[in-house]
């Protein structure tokens, strides 16, 4: 999910976060999805890492899970309705994002429907890979560590 | 760790959070540590949850990683230097901390050092429980929930 976007600051079921005196780390969500034997990518057609394949994913809103967060943005970056499988790590090197330290909850997902399509505006492509494939790609953020924690499970 | 504290927004390794343009939710860590055989709780001197037991665990800082929030906040609130033995889970129903919606990532610990003591103004009691034990007491926050998730590993 892009910076631009949800800036109406939308809360889910009208909880809002807690409110402290010192800067916070956002929360952001990605999803690794199994479709058709294969897993998802989106190019980037924004920065940071413009250009780039990444797995689906967005920031968290206050209000939802983050496995509630991780299936909206499956949904808005790919098309495709999933389901979690399971929870694959917490992300969080301060320096995973140029644009400054964000955390990010990785979920195995598989497709439940849908239809594969880009989002516009941050994406310029939904496409499937093979695992095999994936670990040839230069993958944008830090996906390559989400790679290789799927690959320990 | 409490909102009070942390006030100045100490930022570790200079590393600022992303700018988003709507309300984010927090990061907490919790730690589960197993000391001499037990585990530890801290039983809270401050509202909300006041006099009931929970693990120790506080809000990250921009520029540190979940890990190091959770040896810091371990360190602050039992007097534990501890090393992280695996990520239990996330939690983050909206619902989980009275005071707003919170992330928590939980780990396993053991301890490696330092001396059981209460943080002053947080907390009025460091004490050992065995899992059975834990499973008797109301936890404050959702931490029963934490203690369910350890038993499905």
């Amino acid at each position: 999910m892009d910076c631009a976007r949800n800036q109406s600051g939308e809360m889910k079921d009208k909880v809002k976060p807690i409110k402290l005196f010192w800067p916070t780390v956002p929360v952001a969500v990605d999803a690794i999805i199994l479709h058709r034997g294969k897993i998802v990518l989106t190019k980037r057609s924004i920065k940071p890492y413009k250009g780039q394949f990444v797995f689906p994913g967005g920031f968290m809103v206050p209000g939802e899970t983050s496995k509630k967060a991780c299936i909206r943005e499956a949904k808005e970056e790919s098309g495709l309705d999933v389901k979690i499988i399971k929870l694959i790590g917490v992300f969080d090197d301060p320096h995973r994002d140029p644009r400054g330290h964000t955390l990010s909850v990785a979920y195995l997902c598989k497709s439940v429907g849908g239809k594969l399509k880009p989002q516009e505006g941050e994406s310029s492509e939904v496409k499937l890979f093979s695992p095999k494939e994936i670990k040839k790609i230069k993958l944008g953020f830090d996906h390559e560590q989400i790679v290789k924690e799927l690959e320990l499970a």
